[in-house]
């Protein structure tokens, strides 16, 4: 694979059965995608009497798209380890092997995370210098802007060196992306000074502290709403469970909101006022918005979505992949690991 | 030290000197407390003449407590290992050996945790079979109801059989504190099978299993605030920057519904009738109300607080102070503990 060499147009391939409202809403986003983006060129990989039915449904010329057949899939239920051993003609497989041969640019799946990780990992390889891929979760902050929380529960089991590569994919794709030039990386621990920590947070410090990226120190929980950090560097542990608690806090406050509403006539009104106002404010945590992440660390570009997407998810997930590949993000990740790594 | 013998009174100890307003709020607490629980006695413990001064300011009788003179304070950017060698004359130093020579029941301090948790630890000594003493934090659940989180943050390398002690000292508190029969105790965790997790979840997950706990296996972060489970058990690590992250959500919304209103003249409006929600939403998370938190697993009552607690916050540590007291909370969790030796 010669991943240097760019083509005129981005050449991705939508997994037609990943997510939950597949292959209805992946066909719709990608035909959405198509005609907002002249510069890309979208294979659906799939079930191919699904796709026509599902085409046929939402009214979509499957034409302008190349089909391609997948006989097998991988559901949402399966161990991930044994469907990528078991169904090598499913969506999932089929699609990374076509990236690996060079015959696509990128893949785009609201499928099975745990499949498309592993898998991505195993076919198209892990960028050299990289021990552990990983994935970045936007997290809304309260200034406006993005921070990106690395490794989101990809990796529950970190050693010092994983969380220096995190920083250093974390510190290219949020400036490439986002358009933040020199990003400031924080490393999530129980207090700010260098002493403060478990284990594997000391010692992930002192190599921050060398890594040649901005590295601001050691911060708190506290400061990932904050807005004063471009990328928290974590555990995929600690990820995870920070992760899965934000995303329970709205309706955390919706419950508490209906509650309060059964009280007076009065506060009904006020709550129905209220509850417009929280609709509004949560909308940054709107995952169908953003798009899906991007696997960190692997040798080519494969996208994960959440299994809900909506075809708009679907459609952004698109011009993600389509982004990535114009900034020739993986190149710069390779450079900036080669870089790390002669320091 | 024989905490087994119940006195008429509960005999409790304030350190004056603790918190960001001390030691007016805190006289101010204890008065109040004395005016509505016959049951305790109190003793002030602090530099006199800041106390004498304060009670002035107060307009509060001094002569119901007892005043124990402590010439030095523990402040709070103290370095708590350091302080409690050098300032053998402190309050919260005075307080602890009072309880080591039975001459008082309980100590409550809103000063520098690190160095009560520290000092609690060494002075009262560990309860014969527990490794790690712990806090756990009261988390309000979107049901109305307390989720408590062991261990907030006091030990960030935990070992497999801490965590089951977190869950023994848990389960006593619980019930006998809120009530509660047989509550149920989850792992905190990345996923709820038990082959999930990293090393310390894993082998956690089989000591807690023969527990005889009412353990309900693994849960993630979203059911902290999900009201299904009444313990939620992890690391130091973990719990800490959870917490933290917790307690930043208000003001992550707070800031988002002010730059709503700064929008158009119906924002305004419309937040200006909500305002009154979103301030009653809060309300649970309001540690003024909740009192501090008993230390678990230490020979006798220490109770800590919030540095910023107000006087209704050191009243209400009395009166937890003065409940753990006369349900003989320390010999359950001796009992409790030494149950689980014999299994």
């Amino acid at each position: 694979m010669n991943s240097s060499i760019q083509h005129n147009k981005c050449r991705i391939a939508v997994d037609a059965m990943g997510g939950d409202f597949a292959p209805l809403n992946n066909i719709l986003g990608a035909n959405n995608a198509l005609k907002l983006n002249s510069s890309i060129e979208i294979s659906l990989i799939g079930k191919e009497k699904d796709i026509i039915d599902s085409s046929k449904k939402g009214n979509i010329d499957l034409q302008k798209f190349s089909l391609i057949n997948a006989e097998e899939v991988i559901e949402m239920s399966d161990i991930p380890t044994e469907a990528i051993k078991s169904k090598k003609k499913s969506s999932i497989i089929i699609g990374l092997n076509l990236i690996k041969d060079n015959k696509i640019d990128a893949l785009i799946s609201a499928g099975n995370t745990g499949a498309m990780f592993t898998a991505s990992t195993l076919i198209l390889g892990r960028i050299s210098g990289v021990g552990r891929p990983t994935i970045g979760a936007p997290i809304p902050t309260k200034t406006g802007g993005i921070c990106t929380l690395i490794d989101s529960g990809t990796s529950v089991d970190c050693r010092p060196n994983h969380l220096v590569e995190y920083a250093i994919l974390g510190t290219i794709f949020v400036r490439e992306m986002y358009g933040i030039n020199n990003p400031a990386v924080g490393l999530l621990n129980v207090g700010e000074e260098d002493t403060k920590g478990n284990e594997l947070t000391i010692a992930a410090n002192k190599l921050l502290k060398k890594s040649g990226l901005n590295f601001v120190g050691n911060v708190e929980g506290r400061d990932i709403l904050a807005g004063t950090i471009d990328i928290v560097i974590c555990d995929g542990f600690v990820g995870n469970v920070i992760l899965k608690f934000a995303e329970s806090i709205a309706d955390w406050l919706k419950t508490k909101i209906k509650s309060y509403m059964d009280g007076s006539f009065t506060n009904k009104i006020r709550t129905l006022i209220a509850k417009g106002i929280f609709k509004n404010l949560f909308s940054p945590f709107d995952y169908q918005r953003q798009g899906g992440v991007p696997l960190l660390g692997v040798n080519g570009i494969s996208i994960i979505g959440h299994g809900k997407s909506s075809p708009l998810a679907v459609q952004n997930m698109i011009f993600n992949a389509s982004e990535i590949y114009r900034k020739n993000l993986i190149n710069k990740f390779k450079e900036a690991i080669i870089n790390y790594g002669n320091k």
